[in-house]
């Protein structure tokens, strides 16, 4: 956990599991030099908790505005983060703003499809495109061999739910259409990403954080917040270029694809 | 390959891989009924060879304009084939149409990755709910047991482009973020369609039709349209339940995921 103070960047970082990622980086993940929680209304109602907690780290949290579905947002939201990290650049960029849409087959409407890919995987891959400059800095700036989340990376929040091999266990509680065929698409932009970029010694990985009680996750749901993000960090503390392009769960199981 | 007549449609079917089908669906594939070859402009110039094809076989074959990035032309055509089928239905449906965008990670634009994933996953998704009724008729009216492309089938042309595990192996020669990541998309849709309709006993899968050359292929492909479709006929000809959800080669080999 020690080592050089990083800088990190987590979208979605208002509620659920980005906000208890947040929270748990400023505690277990230290040194964090500079924190980014994205979300698509730094000021309204949903984001309160957020800012209370910005509020006493005024140094290391600053919140900006990212709206997953907007490209926009994107490139300014990756100005800012540059002017702010300089030449220490962005060492660990977190996707984890999503979107879940649970309707089976024969009730998904085109509208649904179109909504889930855009915020799931386009954002994702304009996100990478912005902050790539960024994440270039900090692979060259650093003194590391191989790959690290300490280094430069990008994590990825997916889903189990986006195995085919798991189809046959869950569909029948869980069919949610829109979701598995995103997700799917954003651990294929993972793997290819991983492959596009290895030299520049970024590394690409996926992770499942389990069945969690959240917003999305819902009441029924197996685990809470803080033990599937305690799971993830300590994942992404052990990820290595051996890891690069991997699929994981918050144990750090791999997930078959 | 004996048996009662059954009802096919073919989408792309104007050349390439869909013409070739096309033919051999005559010549080896019979007794074929009805045959819907659909294509975006029927009466354009790119439609021609299959134009010639059909009016030598006007009692076989019609031509019916599909587009798969428009919903409206795919609830035209099920209503067409709905009342030219009547109570046999549709046994066999190949979405063979599809997008391929070859360009690399931090090239690909919003509107390549958009476009991609409408023609290649909202389009066959759209394509299965709206043709669904006519597909449970087939199945339904069927007196073979289990299930086979003979009772009621849907096969999509994927790629092994779309395999998470076979990146590394492609992605040099060949990035197509925008459509491996679709292909991935398409390869989800199938395998929960499998799984929300075996109790319908309709038979899903995806196939692979190798490295192909055609217009979407390019000249530098390992094989020719006739190899490709007489191998993937033939696989079509062999699945029953045990490759419910199954992705294969035209050789009749499982693709990873």
């Amino acid at each position: 956990m020690a080592g050089q103070a990083v800088n990190v960047l987590i979208t979605g970082a208002n509620r659920g599991l980005g906000l208890e990622m947040v929270k748990q980086m400023l505690e277990t993940y230290r040194p964090v030099k500079k924190l980014f929680a994205c979300c698509r209304d730094p000021d309204g109602p949903r984001a309160e908790a957020l800012r209370t907690l910005a509020k006493k780290h005024p140094d290391v949290i600053s919140i900006v505005r990212l709206d997953a579905a907007d490209l926009c947002s994107i490139k300014q939201c990756a100005q800012q983060v540059g002017a702010l990290v300089g030449t220490g650049g962005l060492n660990l960029l977190i996707n984890n703003a999503g979107l879940l849409c649970k309707s089976a087959l024969q009730e998904t409407s085109p509208e649904e499809m179109q909504n889930s890919f855009t915020t799931n995987v386009v954002g994702p891959l304009n996100i990478i495109q912005e902050f790539l400059p960024h994440l270039r800095t900090a692979a060259k700036g650093s003194k590391m061999p191989g790959m690290s989340c300490r280094k430069a990376a990008v994590v990825s929040i997916s889903s189990v739910l986006a195995s085919m091999q798991c189809v046959k266990d869950s569909y029948s509680i869980f069919s949610a259409i829109p979701y598995r065929i995103s997700k799917a698409g954003l651990n294929m932009l993972t793997v290819c990403a991983a492959e596009e970029l290895k030299k520049d010694e970024i590394l690409f990985s996926v992770l499942h954080p389990g069945w969690v009680r959240t917003d999305m996750g819902g009441e029924e749901a197996e685990i809470d917040a803080p033990e599937s993000v305690q799971g993830m960090l300590r994942v992404m503390t052990s990820l290595t270029e051996k890891q690069n392009a991997g699929f994981l769960d918050y144990k750090g199981h791999t997930v078959p694809w």
